[in-house]
């Protein structure tokens, strides 16, 4: 590597970092000072605490690079560690909600401090794999707790919060057909490029798949309601026997944030409390209830190499993309597609200039997409950073795509997101497919 | 009752108003916005809670008298009820720290508002003995909850809080003997003034008492480290059974708030981390463990009526007293007695102005005491404010006496306060009796 | 004592435990072996650990007194042991219903063995008190599991239980007045007699009651139907807060075993699923159910010395009885008055030779009655045996009288009954007092 | 079908039918009525429940086949109904250990009863598939539970249960190698013959496989225990993080039924308790510890594609078997494998002449082995029998082979066993492979 690119690479990595840490504080400019300090779930996270914890992560990337480096508060470290056991016991995460200190003044204090470090060491590093990797990883990171903060905002506030991002409506166009037919055959699954993924990603393996249909949009809130309407979740007959377990336990009668006034589905999201869009994908519904869906259609969720396919394959030219749309990063064309999360999933068909070499839509920034692969690790698989992924290799089910609250640089065809199969505060969806 | 008599009623219940508020707000003077939010445990409340608890109480008792009182906020009416099924829904306890609205200023706001309808209402209204009982009624309710939010600052803070109020050591005198003996026969037990008590003060009745010794002190920390080092939180004999699985259940071996630290047991109060001063009365423990010190000590608990007698009893008079010191309210010579809250509770014999005319010593102002007496109704019992006291029949000890943190204007021989066998929240301790 | 006296006491011993024993065999002769192993809620036992848990009863005095006394089996001493930790840690109760061995079979040669070794016991020993004293608490101790197994069989199989003693239905009379007014001023509360009696009976001492009148009946069913009809389950105002909290969660409606058939309230037990009879005691009912009961129609539940005044003083010769009837044991008079547990309570007024002297009826062998007496010790309570009754001096009401389920042997006015608030399994029900 | 065929089918189906019932019985000869009766975990069910639950099956399939089919009785059916919704709500599984009636005669009679009735039922049915689908269903299905009945007398009785068949120890011989290399490309994964098989075996799909090496011999008790020694359950770094919370929670340190007597490992089973065989395969470990061992050792567990390739395929002869050692059923020359339940699974190398074509050992009749296959079903799945086996598709891993305690009848390559990750009381064990 000349001296060039290396400075090149560490330029590369100041601009990213500096544009990663402002995106997380725009997100919470709109905050009161309240807010910031309280967990109104188990499974959400005072946004005080993402803050922090984004924070140390990069001190935890310079403690493995520098093993001389010094943590700027054990206290701090002990509270804002997540769940790595390597690095002592960490806080259990149902009780972040009960500590009014350090204030949110000193959060933000840390959070200064520790740029100013990151900043440094990356002027006196010389550019390495390692490096770019590590903080790659870190940069990956903070996108992933950016797009939780946002899942926690909706639970926490709903429609009192207020961030500065502004959403256009994009127009719909008319829709030509319902599903695809992608040919059979063995693929090649996984991440296939020279830049950063995830060890989970990796490596790009055949797999054999059997033709298949699939849908050219997600399942819609019109969809779903039908579902609902025909007495889908009093329907034992559509249900996985745990999944029935947890409607019974929950009172499930419909995705989670719906709420029936009247005769009226509404729904609470950012927008206040508004009736359901019957185009917009259906959003924050459990595994559960997406295998319901499809059971109760007569179709199937894909598995993930199936959603993969779709998503990369350009049968033209007989080789896969990064996103559904090629390879160019996200242009001007569909930005808006990922920075629409004032407002929640867009409208069917609104990106036309979004869709995959099938045909297929709306496979990126609507919402997560089930899929029945369990989350484990693929053939060969070899773990990058301890305790970052491997170690949730059960109980979990993978997603594809991305939602409107991803940031753009984490979304690629090869993500795998994971949640366990009866969590619904995330922005997650689906789409069906049937064996042709 | 005369004009003059009136005003000087509505003069008098106005400026016990602006008093109490002060007081209360003093107490959050030093927090932190972040402080008022939180819930530490399922037992406390957030500060900011208590703010609009307390405020909200006076709507309910202007409702009470105008019944086309409009409340002024349905919402906050929601959150702030504690516990009073007849005013809608409470808001369930465990769930007050999830709450990141209103916020403080807007609670302080709200503490404002409410403030000037008081004031209007009272300059509005004819003084009659509804009036004055109403609002009493309110201003003992303020007092209590005064009293709360120093025990959940305390949990919440502990070290970090530091209220306003300073501390004048007093000076400890030498004790001449450790226990009195007080006659037996029949005693008249409960309030028997003309100024306002609670209903469950009333009515003054007669009750049998066989003769007995009480100990001039209550138990110390001193004393407590004897019984714990002779093992007595692993000796089975001295528990009752219940209170054996709470020991057993919560690993329970020392009061609340201790911590050993190598050999030196401290306890974490309002001055930090301190060494446990021997001299003191020990605070912080269950009955439970009050029950085992005094079975291991050959002892057992007084009975409240046994508790009262040794406060209020003028054995040269041959009449009660209000106060253990007399009728006469708490003077300049022992005031420091209640106002010691920043500390802790005082040491041995620190306030010999205080005692009763049997000789006995911090009846008042260090710690309340645990009674065997369980809470119900004197006979002839009659309910006064509905929901407020005897809807908690059952389950509960008395406790007598009155902390360092208890408001003085809350402070009375015949006060009756009660908690759960299990609780160790509150300021509590005890002391010993003997049968002659 | 002369050797003619000790070999009466002695054949008086041996006599009883005879007696007892044939007792317990009796009420298990009809059970099929399955029917002695389970457990069918955690508050009940076994009826193979009710055989021998009195059995190894026998075990623990013996070797109290003989301390080189060998037990049988290290393991069924450790499964056997209810809750006394001296004798080492006791089998979990809830998982009693577990163990398949000992069998049946082997419980009852382990009843036969004991019985031998009890009876050589009997025999070589010298009749002094201690001997007296520790046999007559294991026959008292045996009576007590007799009653509670009657409770278990109920829950256990109701209808499907018929024991061998059979019921005379008594003849009811008119009814001529509702309540009795009773004296006040001081009574001599505690068992005053010269035979056996529980340490918490003792000591005998001066109490002061003001007047007031009580109820001639207990509450009937039909009393009670009314206060449900009128909603008494419903309404939050006649509760204690706890008692409302244990409505709501357990979703009561009406005592426990009462089941609505269409319009028509029946009840589950021994007699079948059978219409609520109007005129029988209410019984399986909590504190909190007698509470708001009493709420409910204006009156309140009784202490401990109100209802033993009435059940034991004889104003016209201003002494004690130990029974309401007097100083005879119970006769074949009233005989079945304690033998009717095949079937229930019995109507009101149906055994007027065992009224009281001021003619209060049904204070014995209907069903127990609730008082709002916390269970502590007597002032001057010395304990007795260890760990039997004193170690649940918490949380405990006390209870009066007897149920028709209580061994004759048992009965005495000064007996104290003692349960949590909470409970239902028992045969326990209530009457009303008034202030006057 | 001839008639000749058709009667050769249905006797076929008879002696089967009679086969599978005396086997049944066979396993409960030597208990005690009172061991039919318990219910010692919550996840095993009473002897009498399986003997009630299985007969109770060929209820269903009759009414299946014959809607005018007679329940012989309501609440048989409610009790005996395991999970099927579509059959009424079933009795909580957690509870049927509370119920003595129906008593175990009554159960044994109703077996008789069924068995006249289904003898009947073939008699007057002509064969169809449907015929024969069905019967060969509940066959399997009362072998599956035959089986759980085995797990459930080791967590019930353990030693003190003495079934009568008797165990041949076999002779060990000497090692070879420790793994074999499984070549890679594409694999027909499922079953693909034309008798009975369950809906999940179906159908049978391509699958591409890397190649991979496979042991040659299941993980033994003395590998097992050099992981322990080496500290394996202290080290979370091994662990799944769902797998760490289940070591924490339930203080896991060994294998189920592993216990320590002063330095030696023993274990509860039939034979009692017994030192820990070092050359068998290690046993009633969960999805959790075999994951760690696997990572401790470097190595992974199997995919159930790469297991059943392992055991199917024939390399010379270029196509798949029904069972390791080829196609033809369990011969005398094997016979102990699979009858060996006494006692446990056998020692390293014992059953030559079970081996697989690649010279695996083991992989039937020992122990069932985990693999990281999510339990879902095959691409091209249909549901066979209602609720059944795929509304278990979520949470649950695939196992493998069959234990020694599974019945000949039931025993394939390809058959497809599931428990839930963190279960342990069934007889399983694991494997490893690496990637090569």
């Amino acid at each position: 590597m000349t001296a060039a690119q290396e400075n090149h690479d560490m330029m590369f990595l100041s601009e990213q970092f500096k544009k990663t840490r402002a995106q997380t504080l725009e997100l919470v400019t709109t905050l009161e000072k309240e807010d910031f300090v309280v967990q109104t779930a188990t499974f959400m996270s005072p946004p005080k605490w993402h803050l922090g914890h984004v924070t140390w992560f990069y001190e935890v990337i310079m403690s493995k690079m520098n093993p001389s480096y010094e943590f700027y508060s054990q206290e701090y470290s002990k509270i804002l560690n997540s769940y790595y056991q390597a690095l002592g016991t960490p806080h259990e995460k149902t009780r972040r909600g009960i500590m009014s200190r350090p204030t949110v003044n000193e959060t933000l204090q840390y959070f200064d401090i520790i740029n100013k470090r990151v900043e440094e060491f990356l002027q006196n590093h010389i550019a390495d794999y390692n490096l770019d990797y590590m903080f790659n990883l870190a940069f990956n990171h903070e996108c992933q707790h950016q797009e939780l903060l946002v899942y926690d905002l909706q639970h926490l506030l709903a429609s009192a919060y207020r961030p500065v991002k502004h959403h256009v409506a994009p127009k719909p166009f008319s829709i030509e057909k319902n599903s695809v037919k992608i040919s059979g055959g063995l693929y090649d699954l996984g991440y296939g490029g020279d830049d950063f993924c995830y060890d989970i990603e990796l490596p790009e393996h055949k797999t054999y798949l059997n033709q298949y249909s699939i849908d050219v949009f997600p399942i819609t809130n019109g969809d779903y309601l039908k579902f609902m309407d025909s007495g889908g979740y009093e329907d034992f007959r559509f249900w996985l026997a745990d999944g029935w377990d947890q409607v019974k336990k929950n009172n499930w009668n419909a995705p989670m944030y719906w709420e029936k006034d009247g005769d009226l589905w509404t729904r609470h999201d950012f927008r206040g409390k508004v009736p359901i869009n019957l185009n917009e994908p259906v959003c924050n519904v459990s595994y559960y209830e997406a295998y319901a869906y499809c059971k109760w259609a007569g179709k199937r969720l894909p598995t993930e190499a199936e959603w993969e396919k779709a998503a990369s394959w350009n049968e033209q030219k007989q080789r896969k993309t990064l996103y559904p749309w090629g390879n160019e990063p996200i242009s001007e064309n569909h930005a808006n597609l990922l920075e629409s999360y004032i407002w929640g999933p867009v409208e069917i068909g609104s990106y036309p200039s979004g869709k995959s070499h099938y045909g297929i839509h709306q496979m990126m920034g609507d919402v997560w997409e089930w899929t029945t692969s369990d989350f484990v690790g693929y053939p060969g698989f070899q773990s990058g950073f301890a305790e970052y992924n491997d170690k949730w290799f059960s109980n979990q089910k993978v997603l594809r795509g991305s939602s409107f609250a991803t940031p753009r640089y984490q979304i690629k065809n090869s993500y795998r997101n994971f949640f366990r199969p009866d969590e619904r505060w995330m922005f997650a969806g689906f789409r069906c497919v049937e064996d042709i």
